[in-house]
């Protein structure tokens, strides 16, 4: 590929995942499709089916583009803080509009749709619970977390409690539920000496 | 209304109860309609009306009425016997078929149906949470839980993991499993002296 074509195919690919996220936040994701999206994006449909082969995989694709940056972990040494701003960008992104509600919308689909169920496995959440356990792993070596912290949940019990309010209760993800959370887990329920 | 009435009306509710959960089980949440369980349980689809506006409060009762005393809190004196024994019950139930495929679409259509969603809360996370915490308070008293131990986050760090599991990876809820999310949580993440 020349150079002037690799910039136009990434132009064009930024002009959809914009689109994508433009489009969701007006007509919510249910309505989506990906016609409408390559009609607003000015390419045919084939150009966006190459590349996305469900609605879900380019929104998804369209949300990462957009909030990745913001979902990386810091390391500051302090592996309390790092998490702490971690957790705050996922749930500013994620836990409130515009996004909050098409993620929701998106994860309510992947209970119906294995294909959405996958690419949201595949695409976010085991890149990010990589980067999690990663991140974890380098605080258990310098002594910041307990040698019997159990890596492979550590995921599960970090994102979990925050999934249960955006999908079970459905209330607001602040950062002071965010706190709460984290205190309990940083130390445990049963009494420390 | 009169005992045989009462009889009757009792034996009515049983039968749409019974008819709900064989009917999903085999045409999946997503088709089951409040007209063919009335059809098959030979009720009028107003007497189903009038009890249940909507099929996710038809198909939550129905769950619940199936499994109720299975999710009850045992008191042994031992908290985290008693926790143990209460999740258990809980995944067997929710977390794995014929149940479990149900309960996860369900709580899929939560995220698109707000009715279903406050539904889903009143008629079972809100009561499920006021038993968990009243478990939790007894043992914090008892000296069991650390005082510290934020009981309003109780029912999210406990539930969430669980819920990313069977919602968003997708993979079973086995009692390994819920083992391995209860010792992290019980002892906590940061260092015990």
């Amino acid at each position: 590929m020349s150079d002037d074509r690799r910039t136009r195919a990434a132009d064009r690919t930024q002009a959809i995942m914009r689109t994508t996220l433009e489009l969701a936040q007006e007509v919510g994701y249910a309505k989506l499709s990906i016609e409408a999206v390559a009609a607003r994006a000015g390419v045919g449909k084939h150009t966006v089916y190459r590349r996305w082969p469900s609605k879900g995989a380019l929104f998804l694709d369209a949300v990462l583009t957009s909030g990745e940056p913001g979902l990386d972990y810091p390391d500051t040494g302090d592996v309390v803080a790092d998490l702490r701003r971690q957790i705050h960008a996922a749930v500013d992104l994620l836990g409130r509009p515009p996004m909050g509600p098409l993620y929701q919308a998106l994860v309510g689909e992947a209970q119906h749709d294995p294909l959405v169920a996958a690419a949201l496995n595949e695409r976010f959440i085991r890149p990010q619970a990589d980067r999690t356990v990663a991140r974890l792993r380098k605080a258990q070596q310098q002594g910041q977390l307990s040698p019997e912290f159990d890596l492979d949940v550590a995921m599960a019990i970090l994102s979990g409690p925050l999934y249960f309010r955006l999908l079970i209760t459905q209330e607001p993800l602040t950062h002071e539920y965010v706190e709460r959370v984290l205190t309990a887990l940083l130390a445990g329920m049963t009494p420390r000496p």
